[in-house]
C-alpha cells in the first residue's frame, strides 16, 4: 500500500511548492520565526495549502531527520486541472457526470466514495484544497485502489467549481435534506454534477443557494440521515439507472 | 455511548446462558481443563455461542477481576425471534422487507447497514449467530443509534432463514455478482428479503443456490465491487423507489 511521502526542511518545502509538487499538508513548528519561515508561510497561504502549527515534539515524531521546524506531506496522486478535465469530458461525446465533495472529513467515507464513483463511471471528483480528508494510505485502501483510476481535482472553493460547471452547461444537483424534492423527482439524463456535503455540516449554505436543483433521499424511520458514502452511492446509482 | 458489558467466571457465565442472557462471545483460556470448564464448553456449543481460545494475558487485559479462565461479552441489545417477527410484520398489513447479512465481518459496515436499514423502513435484520461482526460500541456508533430502533434476529444458519422466509411467502433476492441480471431487472414490489454477503467471500454458495432471484449492481469501471454498506444502500433504496 502506497503511503504519503514526506519532505522536510524549510528550503526543501519551498522548492517543492515552486516545482508544483502536490503537497497535501504542511506541519509547522509553533512559535518559530525567521525570514525563510515567513517566506514558506506566505507561499502556503498564496497556494492555499493546508497548514497546521504543532509542537516540535510532533515534528520529531513525523521524522528523525533535521526538519528545521517544517514537515510537508506529499500526496500519493497527482491532481487534475478541473477546467481541462471538464473540456476533455465534454469533447468526448459522453454525458458528463461529476462529483463535488464539500469538505468531507472522514478518510474512510472519502475512500468509499471514490470507489463508488469509479464503479458508476463518474468522470471526475472535485474537492476543495482546504478542509477535507486527505488522499492518504487509508483513503487508497478504502477506495480499493480507485484513487489511481479516477481523476481528482482540487479547487480553492467548491462554489467556484459550481459556477464553472454551470457555465459549461452542467446541471449541479445538491444532495441535501433542505428541500421538498426527493431524488426520484430529479432528472439526471443531461450533463450533471452532484454535490455531497461534509458529515457534520452538510453543504455550505452559500453554495446551496447557487445550485440548479436540490434532492433528498426519502427517510422512512427515526434516524435523520444516512452515512454520506451510502447516500452518495444511492445518488450515483440513480443517475446510472436513469441513463441506462 | 453504551458499550458491551462483561461477565467473568465459569459459574457466572453458565448461569447467564441458562438465564437466556444475550451473549455475544466468550473468551476461554487456552489449555484450561476441569469439569466446570467442560460444562461451559458444552453449553456454548449447544447454544451456538461464539467462543475463542486465548492466552491468559488476553483475559487479564479484558478484566482485572478473577475471571477463572473465562470472560463473556454481553450484547447491548436484545435480539428478536425471527419467526415471531415475520408473523408480526405479515399481520401488520404492510409489504415486508427484510435484510439478511451472511457473516459480514466489519463493524463499521455492519453499523452503516443497520443505519440504512432503519432509514429505508426495513422490518428486521437477520444475522447468523456465528462468524459475523458483533453488536458492540463501534456498531452502535456507526449505526447512529439505529441498532436500538430496528429489530435484529440471530439464526443458526442464514440458509435456514431463507427457507423460512420462502415458506412465509417472502421472495429472497441475493445481492451477488454471480448473475447476468442487474438490480433494475428485479421486482421488489412483493414481500421480499435481500441477502448481502461478507466482505471477503460474498454469499455462501449453498445459500446462493436456494434464493428466488439474484441481482448485481452495474459496474462501469475497472474496480470489481463496491463497499458492502454502499451496495446494500443502493439495493434498499431501489426497493423503496419501486414501492413509492
Amino acid at each position: 500500500m502506497q503511503d504519503q511521502t514526506q519532505i522536510f526542511g524549510l528550503r526543501a518545502i519551498i522548492e517543492a511548492i515552486n516545482a508544483n509538487k502536490t503537497i497535501d499538508k504542511v506541519f509547522l513548528q509553533k512559535g518559530l520565526k525567521g525570514e525563510l519561515f515567513s517566506e514558506l508561510e506566505t507561499l502556503l497561504n498564496r497556494n492555499a495549502i493546508n497548514k497546521s502549527y504543532v509542537p516540535v515534539e510532533k515534528l520529531n515524531r513525523l521524522t528523525t531527520k533535521n526538519h528545521q521546524g517544517a514537515v510537508a506531506q506529499i500526496s500519493p496522486i497527482a491532481f487534475h486541472n478541473m477546467e481541462e478535465l471538464i473540456a476533455n469530458v465534454m469533447e468526448s461525446g459522453k454525458t458528463p457526470l461529476f462529483l463535488l465533495l464539500d469538505q468531507l472529513s472522514d478518510v474512510r467515507n472519502f475512500g468509499a466514495i471514490i470507489r463508488t464513483a469509479e464503479c458508476t463511471g463518474v468522470d471526475g471528483i472535485i474537492i476543495q484544497k482546504k478542509g477535507g480528508a486527505p488522499v492518504n494510505g487509508d483513503t487508497i485502501k478504502t477506495s480499493a485502489g480507485a484513487v489511481f483510476k479516477i481523476p481528482i481535482c482540487k479547487v480553492d472553493h467548491i462554489k467556484d467549481a459550481v459556477f464553472y460547471m454551470q457555465a459549461s452547461g452542467i446541471k449541479v444537483v445538491a444532495a441535501t435534506e433542505k428541500t421538498q424534492y426527493i431524488l426520484y423527482d430529479v432528472s439526471f439524463k443531461e450533463p450533471c454534477a452532484i454535490i455531497m456535503g461534509s458529515e457534520a455540516r452538510g453543504i455550505n449554505p452559500s453554495t446551496l443557494k447557487v445550485v440548479d436543483a436540490k434532492a433528498k433521499l426519502p427517510l422512512m424511520g427515526d434516524i435523520e440521515s444516512l452515512n454520506v458514502s451510502v447516500a452518495c452511492g444511492v445518488f450515483l446509482y440513480e443517475v446510472l439507472r436513469q441513463r441506462l
